[in-house]
C-alpha cells in the first residue's frame, strides 16, 4: 500500500511543476476558454423578492425558503460568545443541512495525472464562467428536485467501482455565511478513456496553478478541492533536500520562494517551529478556552437589519445582503430560475504572512471562532477579513491587516482578486495575498496565532481543521514561479 | 524540534518495556496500594432523591440539577437517525458543558518516563479505590464550585511555564450517556524535583500495563490519558524490522504478540490494509450517509422511562438507571456529600478483533452513531455493547459478539473486566477483550467496520476520531507478554 500512498503524492507533484499539456497549451486552453464564453447566453438580473418563483417568505418566520423545503433557507441566527471585540450579535446566515459533493476527475497521461476541469457559469460570478470542479453538486441537484438533468461524471463520485477515491474529505464552507455547512471534496481516479463532455477538458495542475495567477479565472469550488491534492512529505524522499529533489525530477526551473514553498511541504515536526502536538495543544487550549453559543432565530426577529422590496441588509453597516436574482443561461441544467444570493458590499482580504524559521518557511496561521464553525474554532488564515474599507473606515484593529495593507512589492509573492462561489454569493470577492517577511522581521503573536509548515498544514487540513479561507488561499501557492 | 518529538515516543516506548522502577517494585507498590486502601474511610450508600442535599429536580422540566447550576444535569433527549436498527428512541443523559482536565504528570529518572499516578477512591467504583491519573479535575473543581481545596498539582497543567504540555488532546467522554462531554487530556512533563504527596507514587507506563492486566484497578480516567501517549513509528526507526529494534533497545523478552503489536505499532499506511487516505475516504462516506438529531426534551417528558423514590429506570428494560447516593470520605476534598449516579443494571463488552493481514497485525474497528456525539460518528472498538445478557437474550444481533462470547481460550489476548468513571457511574463494568483470529479467516465485513494498524489508531486518535471505549481498551494492551 506505502508505494501506492507514496506514489499518488509523487504523481501529484509531477502534476503541480508540469506546464506541458499533450492536448492543450495554456494559450490553447485560455482561447477554447474564451470561445465557451461567447457561445454561451447567460444574463442575471436583480429583481425584487416579491418576483422569485418558487421561493418565498415562510409566514410565520420570514425565513426565506424554497417551495420543497429543499436547496437552503435564509434565516437568522443570535451569537454569544467570549471570544473577539464583539461578543454578542444577531445576522441572518444561510441553513443548507446537506453535505454536496465537490469533486474532480484525475487520469494519468504519460505518468502524469491530469484533472477534468469544466467551464461553468454561476449566476453569482462577476465574470459568469469560471473554471471548476468536474463536478458540484448539492444533494438536491443529485436527487433533482429542480427536476434538470443529473449532473454529468457524478456516477464516478457515488460508485467506488468506476473510480479509485484518492481524496475524500468533508470541509467546511463560510462560517460566518452557512451554518455548519459541509462539502464532499473528492478527486477520484479513472483508468481509462472517458467522454469528454462540451465545457470540459484535462488540464495539469501546474498549469491551474498558473491560472490561479489570475483574477477570478479559478472558482472557489475548484480551489478547495485542489487544497487537499496529497504532497509527498520529505520521508517520501529519503530526507534528501529540497533542492535536490527538483533537481532529480527534473523540474529545478524554479524560483527561490518556490523552492522554499517546496521545502516547507516536505518539512513536517523535524523542521517546524512547532510541533504537531505543540499544534494540537495549541488549539486545545484555546477550544476550553473560547465558547459560542448559537441559536437558530426567526429571519423576522434579527436585530439590526431591515427587509426592503430588494434586500435584506444592516440598518446601519454596508455588510453582506440577501438579494434576489433572475437567471437565464443556455448551458445550465435548467434553462431560467430564479434565486436568491449573498451580496457582499465591499472586496475582503484574505492574507498569508510567511516568513523563514531557521530556514524553513512557514506560514502564520489563525485561530478563528465562527458562528457556522461545527466544533467552535477553525484554523483561518494569518488575515480573513471581510469588508476592508469599512472596518479600516471604522478603526476597528484587524491584527496583521496593515501588513497587507502596507506591503512593499519586494514582500508580495502572491496577489489576486478570487470569487467566492457563484451559486450562493453575488460577487463576493476577496483579495487573496502571500507577503514574505525578512527572517529578522520580528513580530509579536496573539494566544491565537501561530506559525506552522505547509506540510503541516497539509497534514491537518485532511482532518478538517482549516477553514475554507485557508484552504482556498492555500491552493493558490504554486511550485513555480 | 525533530529529535525532540522523535525521542518523546521514544522515551515512552521505554517507559512501556520497563517494570523495574527505581523507587518500588511493582509487588511493592500493591502492599502500598492495598494499605491506602485500608487506612483511608469511604463508605457510599444508596439513598432516595428526596435526602439529596443541594441537588433537586426542577419543577417544570424534573431535569435533575445541581443548586448552584454548576457540575452537571441529568436531563431528556429524543433521538432520530438512520442508523442501526433502532432509530427512535428517547432517554435520560448527562448535560456536563464544560471541559474537564484528566492529567498525568511525568519526569524522567534514569533516562526513562515514570508516571506519577494517584490512588483515588470514587464513591461509583466496585472497589472504591482505583489508580487514577495525578489530576482529575472538572471546571466546578477548580473554580471551587464545592467549597473544598483546589485539586493537587493542577498548576502544572494550567501553566505552561511549570512544564512541557507533552500530551494535550480533547477526547469525547461515553456518547449514549453524555451529551458531547470532553475533557483536555494532558501528559506534563516536569524536570526538576516535586513534592510527592500522600497517596501518590512514580510508575513506569510498562508497570500500569502490568496492572491493567488487572481487574477494575486503573480507571477509566487513567487509561483515556495513557491512550494518547505517543509511540514512535516506523520513520523513526529508519525502517528496521521491528523485532531487531526491541533487540537493539534490550528489551527483546516480549512474547509473539507483543512483537506483532510493536509491529502494527511503527506500521501506518506502507504496511496497512487501508492507507489513511482510504480510511478517511470510508469515514467521510458513513458521515454523508448517516445522521442523527438529538432534541433536548425535559426529563420528565422522556417516553418509557418512570421515577420511583429511588431511581429512574426504563419501564422493562435493565438499561441504565438515574439513583442518588451519599459518601462519606476520609480523602477526598470534601467529607461527605451526596449525588446522582448513572447505575448500569449489567455488565457490558468492549472488544477488538485483531487479525494478521500481509503479516502485519491489524484491529477490526468500527464507525459507530451514539446520541452524545459531537460529529455524528465516532470509532469504536469491534464490539462495544452494553447490557450483554439482555441483548443475547432478546436476540438482537450485535456484530461480532459471538467471536467474543464464543473466544477459544487460544484466541483470547487480553481479559479483564474495567470501570468506568466512578464519579458518574455506579458499578458500570465492561469485560475488556482482545482476541487474536487466524490469518486464514475470512469474516465479512459490514460497511461500517475496517481494518486498521495499532499506528493508523494512534495517528487517528489525535485528532478525535477515536471514541472513548476505544481508547480505555487500546490503553490495555502491552508490549511484554
Amino acid at each position: 500500500m506505502s508505494q501506492t500512498a507514496k506514489s499518488i503524492a509523487k504523481d501529484f507533484l509531477l502534476s503541480a511543476l508540469t506546464e506541458d499539456n499533450r492536448f492543450q497549451s495554456t494559450e490553447a486552453f485560455k482561447h477554447w476558454f474564451t470561445r465557451k464564453k461567447q457561445e454561451n447566453h447567460f444574463s442575471v438580473e436583480q429583481i425584487p423578492f416579491s418576483s422569485l418563483k418558487q421561493w418565498h417568505f415562510e409566514e410565520e418566520t420570514q425565513n426565506l425558503k424554497h417551495a420543497s423545503g429543499r436547496f437552503f433557507t435564509i434565516e437568522g441566527i443570535r451569537i454569544h460568545t467570549n471570544f473577539g471585540p464583539t461578543q454578542r450579535w444577531e445576522q441572518p446566515i444561510i441553513n443548507q443541512p446537506e453535505i454536496g459533493i465537490l469533486g474532480i476527475i484525475t487520469r494519468k497521461f504519460d505518468s502524469i495525472p491530469y484533472f477534468l476541469m469544466q467551464a461553468k457559469m454561476e449566476p453569482g460570478n462577476v465574470n459568469i464562467l469560471q473554471l471548476s470542479p468536474t463536478v458540484q453538486a448539492t444533494k438536491s441537484n443529485f436527487t433533482q428536485v429542480h427536476g434538470g438533468r443529473l449532473p454529468p461524471y457524478l456516477e464516478y463520485f457515488l460508485d467506488r467501482r468506476k473510480s479509485r477515491f484518492l481524496v475524500d474529505q468533508l470541509q467546511t464552507e463560510q462560517g460566518g455565511r452557512f451554518l455548519r455547512k459541509r462539502n464532499r471534496n473528492m478527486i477520484v481516479e479513472v483508468d481509462r478513456d472517458i467522454d469528454i463532455l462540451d465545457g470540459f477538458c484535462w488540464l495539469t495542475l501546474g498549469q491551474i496553478k498558473k491560472l490561479l495567477k489570475e483574477d477570478n479565472f479559478v472558482n472557489m469550488d475548484a480551489r478547495t478541492v485542489l487544497s487537499c491534492v496529497p504532497m509527498p512529505g520529505s520521508h517520501d524522499f529519503a530526507g534528501q533536500p529540497a533542492k535536490d529533489i527538483l533537481v532529480t525530477l527534473g523540474r529545478n526551473r524554479s524560483d527561490d520562494f518556490s523552492q522554499q514553498v517546496f521545502a516547507s511541504l516536505l518539512a513536517h515536526d523535524e523542521h517546524a517551529d512547532n510541533t504537531t502536538a505543540e499544534i494540537i495543544s495549541w488549539f486545545t487550549e484555546l477550544k476550553t478556552k473560547y465558547h459560542i453559543t448559537v441559536e437558530r432565530i426567526p429571519l423576522k426577529a434579527v436585530k439590526q437589519w431591515k427587509r426592503t422590496d430588494r434586500e435584506i441588509c444592516h440598518e446601519k453597516h454596508p455588510l453582506f445582503s440577501v438579494i434576489a436574482v433572475s437567471v437565464e443561461a443556455g448551458t445550465r441544467e435548467v434553462n431560467s430560475w430564479t434565486q436568491p444570493l449573498l451580496k457582499e458590499a465591499q472586496q475582503g482580504l484574505l492574507g498569508f504572512i510567511t516568513k523563514k524559521i531557521d530556514g524553513v518557511l512557514h506560514l502564520l496561521m489563525q485561530a478563528k471562532v465562527e458562528p457556522g464553525n461545527i466544533d467552535i474554532i477553525e484554523i483561518a488564515p494569518t488575515v480573513s477579513c471581510s469588508a476592508v474599507e469599512f472596518k479600516r473606515q471604522q478603526g476597528r484593529h484587524v491584527p496583521f491587516l496593515d501588513c497587507f495593507i502596507n506591503a512593499a512589492s519586494r514582500q508580495i509573492r502572491y496577489s489576486a482578486i478570487q470569487s467566492e462561489e457563484g451559486g450562493r454569493f453575488y460577487h463576493f470577492l476577496n483579495r487573496n495575498m502571500v507577503i514574505d517577511l525578512d527572517e529578522s522581521d520580528a513580530i509579536e503573536l496573539p494566544e491565537n496565532y501561530l506559525w506552522m509548515t505547509l506540510g503541516q498544514v497539509m497534514e491537518l487540513l485532511k482532518h478538517g481543521y482549516m477553514n475554507i479561507d485557508t484552504r482556498t488561499l492555500f491552493a493558490c501557492i504554486g511550485l513555480k514561479p
